[in-house]
């Protein structure tokens, strides 16, 4: 099943099968463009509100006071409702799809909430709403990827979320939906979601996310249009030649990526620093100060109020700038730039790529300015905005992709080769200097992330020295009270080895068909028939189970080092232990209904990890001359997220040649 | 060093590295594109010369004589220079690379040698200035291929090629940039390598496909922008609202797909007939027939001679056409559309993406002039002609990133929604026919393909139904004598598994390394010296073998079952003989330096094609119970290209369960 999708040379099973993809797919791409339209528009009423406040007396202190206290209320509200509902809809929500999308859907479930869905559009609106310099990409793929989430737990679409590779291409087209119709921009989405897969992209995700975004932009098209809220305007640009003009377009890529790379050192420290010097900050008082902080600034000068998408469309505009002198772009600049840096740490949500934009617009415009006072009229200062805009959010997001972005949000591909030429320098220096935001942020949050080995561990290190001996395993010949037993105190493990009597591995079996075993064995069907077939009996298992469909993706590897589990008494009802008189002291014989991934004692960790993240397997058990004597789990390995708390090694001294 | 770019999170090892890659990537953009452009401009050249003949007196016997004569002499040498020099380069070019980057890159190594860049750049202009309704870019992503391949086995880039990762990515770069240099689309080209590689995509190769796009493009811009050659000419369609014309582009997208599909078919099916009716005709007599055809259903009509680009710039026009009149068009498509079936599969190189953009603009323009006859003047014909391009190309090459080579082509944005909705419709109808056109060329060329499972293969077997039990093994404890003779005996094995006396398996062990402790036993180095710290000492093999660094690759695969091998001489004289006399009969402690893939016998087939998929081995050894039963290579699994000999095999009853 997995297979013939990720071979992607054959249609899907049954015509229903398409036919149900295709209808969540189109579901998938109008159902978070509304919710984002909606999201919008809210925004677009708080700032109207807000805007006729002021508009009353601009110098009354009256004005100021409830201008401020609404300010204030809202960036309060927006940290309470996170607070309140769920803390996961903090922040840009991209780094814990990365996280996702790398292989961990069980550990960023919780991300994935209806509570999520809530605090992050309610939240988003207030933030926003309240003054604070923070975007709605970031937000808008977490929204779409909860609604992928939800809507594919329903009956109708269930099916679909069976298959593992099917579920991951689900995720990354609501990445690339989110994107999309934040910008309206299809093709650019579909090229973001493929930055924002970790390490591989499954060609098949291809037509998916085209589908997905196509749907989602019909909608962006349909209700954007409208002249409810602001969008971005195309350009008009004209056919004056740059081609001469390369060089400062790239010289401007250059210094963009550096200052990307910068912002990106600003975050990270001013995270730490917050960590170190202020370790128990309410996030209520954060807020507090930081609102009155940016209505305070905000007040005197209209432009700051303006929504960013209108000082964008002006910094691009190809004539002279209507609503912005070039000392107010710079004051723009300088007081937006640490403004951004600090609320992309605060606890509410917040996205980078339109803060960002504007920023890079600005400074791009500045420097187009500039040319143009050098070298003459030749040069087009909305250009240089355009690559500017491009070459900083690429410097700070790492998202060659961006280019796209800016390609369809300004409706011209006039720019194609300076701008492509800017964002790749951009990226290229920034990352000679730091991770990208992203990857920064996954860090601090200690995101478990499939493609970051573990810090404690080197590529050339061998399985051996990182495997744990303690592997819980069956013996090939096994009593139904040893099953129970093993069964009822390893309630998490979702597999066991099977080993001869030599400790030689022969498979695994699965926990669902040693309860079927048991099952069976007590309502008194004779015991030649369990193992008669099994192999074929238990194949069938995976397509029975719908009850818990995340199940075999990681518990296992979340859990094995955890010998108590917490929900005992949710699995053992699932034995009827009553019945377990019968044939208590019946040796059955296991068939291995699984085929475990494998890997020999002296496997380098480079390959392991290679393994690990082509195959997302959730262990790897470890064999030294056939014998099972170690397993490797994910977390061993990659990443995990929580403290690293290193099981002890034993000293494998027969390991060393002789 | 593999996983590190693979993951893509970390920059490569060194300043010096990257430089290296950022140069080899810029020269690889810039060759092939310059490569291109002389192609192109000769072509223009054989044009012109045969256009003058005309020009003499279109009346005359003489003149239609020497237009035919010329014609017929150039498809002549198109083949013949095929037939000297490589016949590989026969047809697209693009399903070999397609079956490279699927994990095949030994296989098709012939068809990357410059003696095909030669036959391929000749071919091309021959066949093309012959009157041949053939298209370039197919032959342009080989030459591009060729161009890296060899490019990359020069002494500063060399140090590229030891990373197997890497030039998989690079081999995806030059994909890219064949494309892109055609038409002088980046982002489109980068798109096109995507959904060229079989099954998944490496992230980390999307910003080395835009470095070497981009390097092409710029050539492209400087070159094409000169008056020596035609070029697309930008599109300038006005506000005309579409929004409601969507579901007539929708229905162009789903009767172009289908045109598409049927398309393929006749492809597949002309083949089939030569191949039965005329199965020994000399491709001479092919190409003197066709070339003879082409040009007398040429002569008459001027706009048959036009560079196609010219006619599709035509057919785009926002306005009424300049060069045909619509009867001209409809003439123009029917007789094209069986040319361009037949001229596919002559032997000569032969692209696919013009003629079908010729004949699918053609098609929409008809689409467009009728509906703007019955609903008036808002429908402007040149879009649906571009729609219709891009609607009936994906249809034959089932490529979306067709959609982006026609926005980049016509320089507008302004029909994205209309375009990406009718590409993707055509995709989704046609696929629900038949496969791509280049997937069924790799099934008629019967080239290597990984995500084709063999169809003596269903993903429900088992490993131990289609595993070879004759594996070659060597005890754990060895005599130099006894590696000797196995290392003679499997002149083609570059690896051998080690087994304990119990036919438990241990690991394996390269052969360099067997080699290596021979020549040190001759040595007399003590034998404890040898076995004392092996594992460190064998590792850095890889590193020190750059004489053949494709071997690792897939020669132990490809031959495992021809036991016979004919590179002995080659590999014998590495084995010093003289000295064989001392230690012969010393037994030796082997140690595991490989580890290789290991499967139980119960393992699905459909994972175990999902490993080879992605992990790209050569084999896997097949365990039940620790013990060393069989082997399952690449060739075993997946389309492999040649006639499926089946190996026999032994009835495994101990697997059946007991």
């Amino acid at each position: 099943q997995q297979i013939q999708h990720l071979a992607g040379t054959s249609a899907p099973t049954t015509i229903i099968h398409l036919a149900r993809l295709l209808v969540f797919l189109v579901l998938l791409g109008i159902i978070p463009s509304t919710i984002i339209f909606l999201v919008d528009i809210s925004v677009h009423k708080v700032f109207d509100l807000r805007e006729s406040i002021i508009e009353l007396d601009i110098h009354s202190p009256l004005a100021v006071f409830l201008f401020a206290l609404t300010g204030v209320a809202l960036c309060l509200a927006s940290t309470f409702v996170c607070h309140l509902c769920s803390t996961e809809a903090e922040g840009s929500g991209i780094p814990a799809m990365k996280s996702l999308m790398s292989g961990f859907y069980d550990k960023v479930k919780p991300a994935l909430s209806l509570w999520a869905l809530l605090a992050k559009t309610v939240g988003l609106v207030c933030a926003i709403g309240g003054g604070l310099p923070v975007g709605w990409e970031g937000p808008n793929v977490h929204i779409s990827c909860i609604v992928a989430h939800h809507l594919s737990r329903l009956p109708p679409f269930r099916a679909l979320r069976r298959d593992r590779a099917l579920r991951m291409q689900i995720m990354a087209c609501a990445c690339a939906v989110g994107l999309a119709s934040s910008f309206g921009t299809p093709i650019g989405g579909v090229l973001y979601a493929l930055e924002t897969t970790a390490s591989f992209y499954l060609v098949p995700t291809f037509w998916k996310c085209v589908l997905a975004t196509l749907a989602g932009s019909f909608v962006y098209d349909m209700l954007y249009k409208t002249p409810l809220v602001e969008a971005f305007a195309n350009t008009s640009f004209g056919d004056t030649p740059y081609r001469g003009q390369l060089p400062a377009f790239m010289l401007l890529g250059a210094l963009l990526g550096l200052l990307g790379a910068f912002f990106v050192r600003c975050v990270h420290t001013l995270y730490l620093l917050r960590k170190r010097r202020l370790p128990g900050t309410n996030r209520y008082v954060l807020l507090f100060v930081f609102g009155l902080v940016a209505a305070l600034l905000q007040y005197p000068l209209p432009n700051f109020r303006l929504d960013p998408r209108l000082a964008i469309n002006d910094f691009f505009s190809a004539e002279k700038m209507d609503m912005f002198s070039l000392p107010e772009v710079a004051i723009l600049v300088l007081v937006k730039f640490p403004l951004i840096v600090i609320s992309i740490g605060l606890p509410v949500p917040a996205g980078v790529f339109i803060p960002c934009f504007l920023v890079g617009a600005g400074l791009g415009r500045l420097y187009g300015e500039l040319l143009n006072l050098l070298f003459g009229q030749n040069v087009v200062a909305g250009g240089y905005a355009v690559v500017g805009a491009a070459a900083f959010t690429a410097g700070v997001t790492r998202a060659l992709s961006v280019a796209v972005v800016i390609f369809e949000v300004t409706g011209q591909l006039k720019h194609t080769m300076p701008t492509l030429a800017a964002v790749l320098i951009s990226v290229i220096f920034a990352n000679g200097i730091n991770r990208s935001l992203y990857d920064a942020l996954i860090i601090m949050k200690r995101l478990p992330y499939m493609p970051h080995m573990r810090r404690d561990r080197t590529p050339e290190q061998k399985v051996h020295h990182i495997m744990r001996t303690d592997v819980i395993s069956l013996p090939e010949f096994c009593s139904l009270v040893q099953i129970r037993e093993t069964l009822d105190k390893y309630q998490s493990f979702d597999s066991f080895p099977i080993v001869t009597k030599d400790g030689l591995l022969l498979g695994s079996v699965r926990r669902r068909s040693l309860l079927n075993l048991i099952t069976r064995a007590n309502a008194n069907i004779p015991a030649e028939a369990h193992t008669a077939k099994p192999i074929e009996r238990h194949a069938q298992a995976p397509q029975e189970s719908e009850e818990s469909p995340d199940k075999d993706l990681s518990v296992q590897e979340a859990d094995l080092s955890v010998m108590e589990s917490e929900d005992e008494q949710a699995r053992k009802q699932l034995i009827p232990q009553d019945q377990l008189t019968i044939n208590q002291s019946f040796r059955t014989r296991l068939e291995p209904d699984l085929s475990p991934l494998i890997v020999t004692a002296n496997t380098s960790l480079s390959q392991l990890h290679f393994m690990f993240v082509m195959l997302m397997p959730t262990h790897a058990y470890v064999l030294i001359g056939g014998e099972l004597q170690g397993i490797v789990t994910r977390g061993d390995l990659v990443q995990s997220g929580e403290p690293p708390n290193l099981p002890s090694h034993p000293h494998l001294s027969e390991l060393a040649p002789t």
